[in-house]
């Protein structure tokens, strides 16, 4: 029998489609493995090509070394093909009176997420993951401090489906000068859960979670990784740190290497049991101007690609997930 | 310049990435074009295979042939791998207190759109594109006498890309118990328009669109076919009736082959302009207790799955669109 779930956080329903419940080999997979080159001449996000890339916004590098040369080991840099620019009126112009519009003000960066050309996160050694989840830190922090920005989004496609053909590794992040309605629905659901509550409602998530275990994939002392109760697709994972915090800007540079150290097992887990598919992560949280509320709380989301987005959910946004979440555990658990 | 523009009834941002602006042949479109065959022996959707599906809902049928025989022209038929059953508790059960589920609980059907194997709606005859029109109204209608269900979702998917393999033409309406959240932030939205205004959001958008007619693509008696201020999509197109209506359920004979006609023709632009891109198309329609209210507006939405849903997108649900809906009510004017 079908279920429709309900996520406790935002109230959205997914349907676990059960009658056709589906194990990892079931989905028709491309599994097309090319081997490419540690480096690739033509590749602007290769040592060296630095001059092929507009000039980098900063980057973790050997001292002495300069900005736009060799020497670096993440490196951000804007977006070449900028969905946002940085300058312009913030200003809501209307047309007619009645359509709203406004310059298309923002940030969008790149992170390139290693010098080897050829690199994954899943195979990557985790003092190299650190560096990427310090830089976005960081990132996060400098974008932050623009008042005229209110969110920004820390995000990663991985493969065709998830919406990059480039192979060199490296993840995104877009500073917007609004708030996404979706977030302000997420965070307007969070508030009310407070509200009657008094506490957090993903705080409360992890305690159900912690004490059903059907759905933990991964626990250490202080992050959980878990396949959330209203999965919207396969294989659906949250990391989540177990102390509140609202925003990952504030993430110590411990606590960074504590949740580097449980994403690079996750991120194996799914690369080995799924065939290296196709994916994209983003790390949830709050609003600039959110960043202390008890309301709220950060984490990052694990959307493996395996089946395709269509008309209903375009239309309805309930997503059918042919992989119930507790088999999903069970399934990843077991090379954990 | 890049621009966020906001879609007035929804409240929606998107991104209109001028700065990248891409004209139809930009797209890397894949315009693998196979030949198929008129009948497939092997297709449980071809005339004379009837026994291959569950047996039929209802059909329009030549007068004298059987329920499950040949002799139909459009055909409703359950979908054999259905994401929600017709049976089953409608109670909310909940899982340590904290988790709410419920039975899937539904209907999903399949309208089988015509006979021949290969035929597409982009290049069928007006005549047949009627009656497939007609059986969602009869289709809708039945659905919404069921008491327990609260919303009907009619789409169709066209393509990989765009959820489906199947070659057959057909499309799918599923019925749910609940109101999805995001149709009932919809509603939300253009009530407080109403309220505002004492007019429909979407009466007018419509004349705001007509007045302004830079993104009008095709405008009827009775229908105006438009690609919308905030597209999510490069070349969306919403098709609207002029006449207010909160739902397609009440719509009459003569309209749908009113919309039949505007539908087929903006079909063949999309086919032809964007080389048969893969696509889906959803209506979109009042809950069934809201069918008779002053504040929504049905409409169908035509989405060309021409760039990927990415991490961006997932996480925001802010969309990046690379044409700007001038310039592509511009293109698909050429042809009308």
């Amino acid at each position: 029998m079908p279920e429709l779930r309900q996520d406790p956080a935002t109230k959205q329903w997914v349907i676990i489609a059960t009658e056709r419940a589906k194990r990892p080999e079931d989905y028709s997979i491309d599994s097309e493995q090319v081997e490419h080159p540690d480096y690739s001449e033509s590749c602007p996000f290769c040592p060296g090509n630095e001059a092929m890339t507009p000039p980098e916004e900063f980057a973790y590098r050997t001292n002495g070394t300069e900005a736009d040369t060799e020497g670096w080991w993440v490196r951000v840099i804007p977006n070449k093909f900028a969905a946002l620019v940085p300058d312009g009126d913030l200003g809501r112009i209307k047309e007619n009176g009645f359509f709203r519009r406004m310059s298309g003000v923002g940030k969008h960066e790149v992170v390139i997420e290693s010098p080897i050309h050829n690199a994954t996160i899943e195979t990557m050694d985790l003092r190299q993951i650190e560096e990427i989840l310090l830089i976005y830190r960081d990132g996060f922090s400098k974008l932050s401090q623009d008042r005229r920005f209110q969110f920004v989004t820390i995000f990663r496609n991985h493969g065709k489906l998830a919406g990059t053909s480039l192979i060199h590794p490296h993840s995104q992040m877009i500073a917007t000068p609004i708030v996404p309605l979706h977030i302000r629905h997420r965070l307007e659901e969070a508030m009310r859960y407070y509200d009657d509550n008094g506490e957090c409602v993903f705080c409360g998530m992890l305690a159900e979670e912690l004490e059903i275990q059907k759905r933990v994939v991964l626990e250490t002392e202080d992050f959980v990784a878990f396949e959330p109760f209203a999965s919207s697709a396969p294989f659906e994972t949250w990391i989540m740190p177990k102390k509140h915090a609202a925003t990952y800007g504030s993430i110590s540079i411990d606590d960074a290497k504590k949740f580097a150290a449980v994403l690079s097992r996750i991120m194996k887990r799914i690369y080995i049991d799924l065939s290296d598919p196709d994916y994209n992560y983003m790390i949830h949280t709050a609003p600039f101007k959110d960043a202390n509320e008890n309301w709220y709380h950060w984490f990052i989301q694990i959307v493996p690609r395996l089946t395709m987005i269509a008309g209903f959910e375009l239309g309805s946004r309930v997503f059918i997930n042919t992989t119930p979440p507790e088999a999903a555990a069970e399934f990843l658990r077991q090379g954990i």
